[in-house]
């Protein structure tokens, strides 16, 4: 493994401590590994707050700042946090006004997430949870709920948060998060594989002439593998998987995410949005919003996701919101 | 190669169709490759372009906006663009008060720059350069003009050209620039070679165990390699060259600018600047602002730049100045 790092050992803590010194102006670092806000407390603020493995990054450390999260719980590499670290998360991110705890599905966040919560309210705090999903190939069609959450849900944390700090109630976040998760639709395609930082090992194999579609994103199976082709077949392929799931008619706005999954240039990054935009103005959908760039990662794999959500004026109020951290 | 694009033909004005369709707000493009702003020109505001060839993104594209460039003319893959595409962007740019080229140190780019300006003058603009260099590795002390420009010239960009915003006359950014010049000093290390999207071939071979210090953003040779050892150690040995090359002394303030050359993760860049945090510290040099992210790259190369910049208010200053471009 060629990365430049001090210890696998400490490689969380270390990447934590870093991050803190970087920007000491916008969080702080509660050792070992919850991220808050460095500003105070915004009293009867819903507090949100995400616990999630690390190695993602800009996945979420990034995401903590003034309309964004109030506390990231930062679990090991690829690993949920476990549920006393979550509920340390709940407790430093309650202002009297209850907690959400926004999680991406995956089996060990959901459980432990759960138990936190569980916890939180024992000990006096209006602590819920919204599980979040947007991975199309992940779980079939009328199955959403057993779906992954990869990418996508960079519209339902920024959305949410966002509301949360013009100061909607916990029940009013829930109802939004499950909305904008219920128009979010993500469909990704691994390259290479990436490095686990903490092994040394390539998270999967594929040959030279070979992608895999549908991969989440700590590497999981996709759906199956096609022909290295070119960004317009991809592209093309991808939207239509997308449309079909949750048809996005013509006429319709949508914001658009595509995320770099950790190596791909950026101007192979243009180059698929081209491809992106063509192609959905063919089907007479309107892009209305955009991101393109490196959201969550896996490492340094080789690979990008599309995310579509279909908009409403409620969303875009709040996805265009001030938000202040490295990423936004 | 496994890249997503469609022709290696066509790469360039692929990639800037896709980035003028995704920021449409903020910038057009005049084809085939001259980006400029969207907004209307500012009468009497001094022009700042830049021309330099592309597979560097973000790097220059992303730095077209306001407060920043008003134009980067796009080359070829690694390759400077003819003189009279540089003068075409001198003639977007002039808004009456002359237009300032800022050449990253290359002898390409330096030579057409050059004839730019003396077909600008015969048309009467008042357009001039300044050439901007940073690699302590590629010439030694006492040689800094023979010096190439790498990542740190990012300072000198951004600060003049916030300059320039703010009213600034010609003769006065140029002073700022080559003050900046002369106080910025950039090393850097390479990883693992990226792959030059035209040709598919890589730009260089690396050992598993080994890194080669001083690499330049086309992966021109550094002054030798050394084993792959931990963050700590490589960090130790960079800034005691920068600061040697250039004596920052206890008590001066600088400005940092953490680069990562194309795949290197987040969490690697976060324990790296930890230990530039803890090492200036030692040395009694204060960080008073820093950028840690991807700023230029050589496509999916792994690896890493340090740059400082000894800073004073006036630098300070046009370094918060408000820009946007989905860079800063």
């Amino acid at each position: 493994m060629k990365k430049i790092i001090d210890d696998s050992k400490t490689l969380v803590s270390d990447m934590l401590k870093g991050y803190a010194e970087a920007y000491s102006d916008r969080v702080r670092l509660v050792e070992p590994n919850l991220l808050c806000r460095a500003e105070n407390k915004q009293k009867g603020k819903v507090g949100v707050i995400i616990g999630n493995g690390s190695g993602h990054e800009p996945a979420m450390v990034d995401l903590v700042g003034k309309g964004l999260f109030d506390v990231n719980v930062v679990g090991k590499i690829f690993t949920a946090p476990p549920p006393y670290e979550i509920l340390e998360g709940i407790k430093l991110a309650d202002c009297g006004a209850g907690v959400l705890v926004m999680v991406s599905s995956h089996q060990g966040d959901i459980l432990n997430s759960r138990m936190a919560i569980m916890l939180a309210k024992a000990e006096g705090i209006n602590a819920k949870m919204v599980i979040l999903y947007d991975d199309i190939y992940s779980a079939p069609k009328g199955q959403e709920e057993e779906r992954r959450g990869t990418a996508g849900l960079f519209f339902c944390w920024k959305i949410v948060c966002a509301a949360a700090e013009q100061g909607s109630d916990l029940d009013t976040c829930i109802r939004i998060a499950e909305k904008v998760r219920d128009n979010t639709r993500t469909l990704s395609v691994a390259v290479e594989s990436g490095t686990n930082p903490e092994t040394g090992l390539k998270t999967f194999e594929l040959p030279d002439d070979e992608i895999e579609v549908g991969m989440g994103v700590h590497g999981e199976a996709g759906k199956g593998r096609m022909k290295l082709t070119t960004a317009n077949e991809v592209v093309e392929y991808m939207i239509k998987e997308l449309v079909e799931d949750k048809p996005f008619n013509p006429g319709d706005d949508v914001m658009v995410l595509l995320n770099n999954s950790g190596s791909t240039t950026r101007m192979e990054l243009m180059i698929i949005y081209k491809n992106i935009a063509e192609y959905l103005k063919k089907l007479g959908i309107n892009i209305i919003r955009n991101w393109v760039g490196t959201y969550v990662t896996t490492q340094e794999m080789s690979g990008f996701s599309i995310s579509l959500c279909k908009a409403d004026s409620e969303m875009l109020s709040y996805y265009d919101f001030p938000a202040d951290s490295p990423l936004f």
